[in-house]
């Protein structure tokens, strides 16, 4: 399939659930930005659960984001419980208008709900030469650093930094050592994990992938990572006015209640700190020392964050997107519209 | 010995070696508030190295840094090779400044030195109401992952969030799994250390603690942690005009070089967001969720990130501060002038 019609039909989806076209636009967009790089769990198989929540009234198709401004680089943004994207697109394009004006602005998301993945927001905002950090927090999954439960989400953050002739730098991470998926996928295939993974239900780490996931995600870098998951969750949850750890609902659990998530967008004006020739010559210089790193493996090279996933995107954007089985007919039995 | 007597030690010291007395406090303030912290490979044990590149013209005692500010919020500090605390107090101060007019600001340092620890800076930018993100480049320590080479340093980043009624959360931490001292500690003991903290020249990971003393650190959460060294070198150095990745200096291997350093200073007024009472409320609650998680070890309670240096701070501002052997002589001796 290819992008434009990927994209053509998660708009009609969202569309069949009662979503304004410009909304659905923006929701698709992001979806299948997320596809392209290759997120796929974070990519157009969320528009079912999506579908599926608006269906409920778990999220409000008709959401108005309302928008005030405390000072002339910080906005806060309502989301009025809407689709995570089109509060994710209203916040970005806000803290973009400010940012051209100060150089710097963050806008903070309330009242909103899944958004995708991070990697669309930081590629769109680097196309508009903005630096950006943009984090969201989740439904507690990890558990602080000596604690046996879970009290803080596996939050994403993402960061993009422009390069005016080439390709962003862009990482987009959860703070978990592993996606659950990988556990699983050990104990589908009888492998012990590292114990670097998970620990079990006692807070204490183990190599067995069915004590891990009846137990908690271990962060990158230990009590580290559990740090940065509470600073993202004090930006997206505590300033932002949202909902933080233990409060935020579990759309998977409570899909018909509003998950209450927030987010936050911060960017910085690139174009402010040089002409595109300084900052181009730079960025190449930076990839340059990376990509010159004599490699452990000779026919795997060093890389910089985001490589593989602009790569799929210019890939799939000349053969095609490709889905996981199935998808593709759910798309279109959900923009037949709302099941019966 | 108390605070204030160390201060002025430290202070004498700088003052002995060409630094104004406006720099002097400057400098030994962050570096006594690292030993506060507990920080004490960053503390006055720092003031050996920095007398002695002052000594050697490696930095420059009588430097002038220069400010621009290309927008509203956003500055830009020439540290004129100045030591670091001075360059980072004037982004420091700049940065606030600004953050005040426009809610958030940006000030990226550059022609500076090694800054002492980071949160000292966001502690004295939390006392202000600021939440904060500062960071710094480093010499390049750690290999790319997939390299056997070092490129990149094993940046320190810093978060503060102010709490208007009680301690802010602080989390100050580098991207390695554990700092080389660790591993030097090991093999001191003759224990091998996990495959997670460090690999061989060849890259590969080693429990071996001689091996990775020869090879390279790892960071946290193996490439989100190279992701996160990067994103805090493409601000530190790239956009903020400084050196990076392998152009920057090493203070040990070349004393009498400038170093290049790039540090940023990002700061949100937090007074915009809410009144204070609105913001107390919920850090209050946000620790009270953490808190109250059942312990692993019921003798450990969770803590929040910062919990544990506030509280040496508290304690040795009572009982006075704890120096390594021999750290008080050399501070003696150096406030005496340089070495003949």
């Amino acid at each position: 399939m290819t992008e434009a019609e990927l994209r053509g039909l998660a708009e009609r989806a969202f569309a069949a659930h009662g979503v304004s076209a410009p909304d659905a636009a923006d929701t698709a967009r992001i979806l299948v930005l997320g596809d392209l790089f290759g997120h796929q769990t974070h990519g157009v198989s969320r528009v079912e659960s999506y579908c599926g929540r608006l269906a409920l009234g778990g999220i409000n198709a008709a959401a108005r984001p309302a928008i005030d401004k405390p000072a002339a680089g910080i906005a806060r943004i309502d989301g009025d419980n809407g689709l995570g994207p089109v509060v994710g697109m209203a916040a970005l394009r806000t803290a973009m208008d400010l940012a051209r004006e100060s150089g710097i602005a963050i806008a903070f998301a309330r009242a909103s709900n899944h958004f995708g993945a991070i990697a669309p927001y930081c590629w769109l905002a680097a196309q508009e030469g903005f630096a950006s950090m943009i984090g969201s927090n989740s439904t507690p999954t990890i558990a602080p650093t000596g604690g046996r439960e879970a009290r803080v989400g596996n939050s994403p953050l993402g960061f993009g930094v422009p390069d005016p002739k080439g390709d962003p730098v862009i990482l987009d991470m959860a703070m978990s050592v592993v996606a659950r998926a990988r556990i699983r996928n050990a104990l589908k295939h009888g492998e012990a994990i590292p114990p670097t993974w998970g620990t079990d239900r006692s807070g204490e780490p183990t190599t067995d992938p069915q004590a891990a996931l009846d137990g908690f995600l271990l962060p990158i870098g230990g009590y580290k990572g559990y740090g940065l998951a509470l600073v993202v969750d004090l930006l997206a949850g505590v300033l932002s006015g949202a909902s933080y750890l233990t409060h935020v609902k579990s759309w998977q659990d409570e899909p018909a209640a509003p998950q209450g998530l927030g987010h936050f967008f911060l960017l910085v004006d690139t174009r402010r700190l040089g002409g595109g020739d300084w900052l181009a010559e730079r960025m190449a210089d930076f990839a340059q020392i990376l990509h010159s790193t004599p490699a452990s493996d000779p026919a795997r090279p060093v890389l910089l964050p985001g490589e593989i996933e602009l790569g799929r995107r210019e890939r799939q954007l000349r053969e095609g997107v490709t889905l996981e089985p199935g998808v593709a007919e759910k798309l279109a039995a959900l923009a037949a519209g709302p099941a019966a």
